[in-house]
């Protein structure tokens, strides 16, 4: 539908609230969904059925785009806007697009960061929907993870009190093996058919998970910004209320089930992912595990099947709309340093059916988002991408070639409101090395300028000059933010064109590299380190996994994005730097080994003002009011 | 539609699975909803706008019967089976009738109770929608209440951390208030445009909470049984991670928002509620306060304005069906002891114009729930109730009458399974109070004996005397689990006949009475006890809710149900007893005073075998496994 631009650019939500949205059974008729494939929330919200891949499979796959960008400063440099506003561009341009992005965590969209379905005549709507709770998945994946969470708790409450031969009767009250069950015999290699068949070893084996209280990684989690929780005393009160235990909680898109939701391929994939899951390890020395240390999963505590039945509606892609009407996929939202930062890859598969581009975005720069979304998300999902977009600002490009520093709130330097050659220069290798790691994938590469007022057409001619002899097709810029899928209409046609180059893609590393051997090709090719150093802790963890049987996982690096190195100061292109990995830790259920460079914060905090402070609803019309 | 009904009863979600449900839009249609008064959530659930109440305003009330019950034994007496199945039983016999109940907690559907969708042939559908995350009502509760608590705890870190005046400004960076501090100022009776006119002592009484940690009552919630979770330290970890502080969770329906939500009758009032929230109060001797304490609520900390956005969607209603396809709400559950243990307001209004007949429950036995369903429900929503169906069990009024204790998982003793007129007889006067409390009310009583294979004619027929002897319009069993809404039938003709009797409906007690003269009513007239003791702290909290002008609020006694007293052990109808009141509570949001007789479990905890060990998923068909 046709959108009035106005100008000045208009508050996100007045744009938002001005746009005539088409009923989402509209939009779903356009890309040729069946009524039975939808489950309607609302007017402008549907969930698609997992049914439609079948019904589909025989219709060769759109192009796969990935919108990434380069290091970017604190502000952020535009790349959901770019990814939707491109998307909008090839609607403008006749061409059947699909956009499929993250959905956002509540925690920052009322504390620090507000909303983020996109900017100005760049949006995914209604944004009210987007950005609150949508259709209730992020909740979801919630109440799955904190169901665990009370699962090992109340089994190590329930294990210090009661004895072997109680615990083994509470829990198989008829003398039978649930299907879990039957699992966990397999994996400890013990031939039963009734529980009244195990000998005192193997019932104690069997029954007793002798969870290490020390060694518990599984955390709670709530899609709220709140500090207080990152570090909490549980348990305490005395008999009866759990163990006392040092844990704390982590924002709810940092789940591992998030990124496991986000990475399985359907739902019996999903099930296996939550069996998976690892919550610690047993206890050295239990009475008859003496020796042997045992990864615990979420199928030990018979919890794994709950957990899906949680997910079960989660799995389901929601289907929403850009302002000019194209369809757009919101589904999952893992973290982007501790996870993949992809949106999932069921949303992608769908689209990739009913569309013959689909566009979609992976977090933070192309060093982290992007080489996951190669590495993880295309190994795991079997996809090829077609084209790299890599969104890039004069304003960053300048702060990396040594600029003032960007802070959020206050007024730009006039080294970025004056046309300044030199110092764009000097912060291009951060673009070009970015451009060369794309092409390591063998994939053809378009530079997207997200072009601010106070850019000089030279300015941009020397990036597109630069980027072309670098290897990038094209390096075009875009105005998506003032002008909607007009203003994307050139990049769109750049990328139209690049996708139907020879495409060569290939992984970075094979699975049967060796844990320490995957993590050093990552930090040689991407990040350009000289080396790897690994504390005791790490080195142990890896030894650890490896024993396991756990090596032939992809990795995913968790490292600031504001460096190419782990260091967020350093811009450009750092050199001459060694990676430290502080920790290793494993998501099976997600499907990953994850080394640590140094803490990531996994719970964000509130400002002395969050952006709750603005936020009201008219209480006569029911709209939202001061969302951003 | 029809269902087959097959002998023996099959398991609830098997008869759940073969019910032919009907699409909702169909059951909308039914009750004369528009389509623009929808709000699909998949095939079989909408929401409904309350638009509709505007449109129907001139539409006379339908009848309005709640359905209580007895003292009942820890099995519970099936009244939810019965409040369905009357429902089913009035659409039997061609009736229009819309049943209105409680949307169940996820904790105990996992952990201890399993589902609560009703049960064998009277049960609301689809069972696992109803049983799960239905259209995330409950999350959005626990988001809102999440969010307040984070909002406490980071504005007491700011204040410890920065000067008034940097916090004057970092509030208000554009020397402009919000709304929400606009009230703050005229609750302090401060005239000031803007944040500059502010002397300091204003200055600091405006900005500075000044929360004392010691009075915070605002505690966290989670969807999940979490025993671990009942007592906490948060805040560790040092600077950054908020001020260390003990507290805890609670399940997310012994939220006061829950119940907040529950008794609003639209969007103003619910946003009203959000403001009124006391979290805690001040610190005594304050810089500026010095001496007085001042509650502090959810507006003093610009958060009440989002808190409300996140609760846009759940305000709203959710249409779902019986099995026979007639017409059933289901929203909110506030907990039944320190809240008022019924479904909403805005339900039961919805629906008393779009039928003739409106079934709602309340929580357990009538000493409680009625009581709360008179003397607060119908007080805020100005409803008069028609008939009070009153629920029995022959096995219960047997315990009453001093028969061996009932215990869950245990076989029942032959004083159950056998006639005994006796013991009978022994265990009626507990009914009998039920029924008199009912009639002080000025509302007519019908007794539904839920009843089981054991009981015999003569046991009935000895109810229905005393019954009747005692004022009850009729007593009347039922087979509704068994045989669906053809096995209410008699009930239905019952309640038909009852609620045309007429109504002299009053509360027990006015607004304008004291604290004290509130609590005494209902300790003598419902509880029957000779008194009240107040310990030092109830005493104090009586004057200071008194003081802070909170004494016209009516009373949400918190008290076992398992006796008319606040001993669980006291069976029948105990007398020369008092009432110890331990401490007394203020849910403003909410709209009442609670005080508490004895410790309240807020958080329930797992057996060893939580029901969730049964449960799974067919990841071929998508279909839940193992819930009943």
């Amino acid at each position: 539908m046709p959108i009035e631009i106005k100008h000045p650019v208009p508050s996100d939500i007045d744009i938002a609230h001005a746009a005539e949205k088409l009923p989402i059974t509209e939009i779903a008729k356009s890309v040729g969904l069946l009524e039975d494939e939808l489950e309607l929330y609302g007017k402008y919200k549907a969930k698609v059925k997992l049914e439609v891949l079948d019904r589909l499979k025989d219709v060769p796959n759109g192009k796969y785009i990935d919108v990434t960008a380069i290091t970017p400063t604190p502000l952020g440099e535009g790349k959901t806007v770019t990814t939707i506003g491109l998307s909008q561009g090839l609607h403008y341009i006749g061409k059947k697009v699909f956009t499929c992005i993250r959905q956002p965590s509540q925690g920052p969209t009322f504390g620090i960061k507000g909303g983020a379905a996109g900017g100005g005549y760049a949006q995914v709507v209604p944004m009210e929907d987007f950005n609150l709770h949508l259709t209730g998945d992020i909740h979801a994946v919630g109440a799955a993870h904190n169901l665990l969470a009370a699962a090992i708790e109340n089994r190590m409450a329930k294990e210090a009190r009661w004895s072997t031969d109680f615990l083994a009767k509470a829990l198989c009250p008829d003398n039978e093996y649930t299907d879990s069950m039957r699992k966990r015999l397999d994996k400890l290699g013990i031939k039963s058919e009734k529980p009244s068949d195990l000998n005192d070893a193997d019932k104690e084996r069997m029954f007793r998970l002798n969870i290490d209280p020390d060694a518990i990684q599984w955390r709670r989690v709530v899609d709220v910004s709140d500090a207080s929780l990152r570090n909490i005393t549980i348990g305490k009160g005395g008999k009866g209320n759990g163990l006392v235990r040092e844990s704390g909680y982590d924002i709810t898109v940092a789940s591992e089930i998030m990124a496991a939701l986000a990475m399985c391929t359907d739902l019996a994939d999903l099930r296996e992912r939550m069996g998976r899951i690892i919550i610690g390890t047993s206890k050295k020395g239990g009475k008859m595990h003496a020796g042997t240390i045992e990864p615990i999963t979420a199928e030990d505590l018979n919890v794994a099947g709950a957990m899906t039945v949680l997910l079960k509606d989660a799995i389901k892609p929601n289907l929403m709309q850009t302002l000019p009407g194209s369809p757009a996929f919101v589904h999952c939202g893992p973290f982007a340093n501790i996870a993949q930062g992809n949106s999932s890859i069921i949303a992608d598969k769908i689209a990739l059916k009913l569309a013959d581009y689909v566009v979609t975005e992976s977090g933070f720069g192309a060093d982290c988002g992007m080489e996951k979304f190669m590495n993880l998300k295309c190994r795991y999902s079997g996809l090829v991408p077609d084209c790299v977009v890599l969104v890039a600002t004069i304003r960053a490009l300048k702060m990396h070639g040594g600029g003032p520093k960007v802070v959020a709130g206050k007024p730009l330097a006039k080294e970025y409101t004056e046309e300044n050659l030199e110092l764009l220069e000097a912060g291009l290798p951060n673009l070009l090395q970015h451009i060369e790691n794309a092409t390591k994938f063998g994939v053809p590469v378009v530079v997207a300028i997200n072009r601010f007022k106070y850019d000089t057409d030279a300015e941009v001619e020397l990036i597109r000059k630069r980027a072309k002899e670098t290897g990038a097709e094209d390096a075009v810029m875009h105005f998506v933010w003032a002008k909607g899928g007009e203003g994307g209409a050139d990049l769109a046609r750049a990328v139209v064109k690049a996708v139907e180059k020879p495409n060569n893609f290939k992984f970075l590393y094979d699975d049967d590299m060796s844990i320490k051997e995957k993590i050093e090709t990552v930090a040689r090719e991407i990040y350009r380190a000289d080396g790897v150093d690994y504390t005791p802790e790490a080195e142990a963890k890896i030894k650890q996994f490896t024993k396991m049987g756990l090596s032939h996982l992809p990795l995913c690096v968790a490292k600031t994005h504001l460096s190419f190195s782990s260091d967020p100061t350093l811009k450009g292109t750092p050199r001459g730097f060694r990676m430290p990995i502080t920790d290793v830790r494993a998501s099976v259920g997600a499907g990953f080994i994850f080394p640590l460079c140094g803490t990531m914060k996994t719970m964000p905090g509130l400002p002395t003002r969050p952006v709750f402070t603005d936020i009201d609803i008219d209480v006569e019309t029911g709209e939202v009011l001061g969302l951003s």
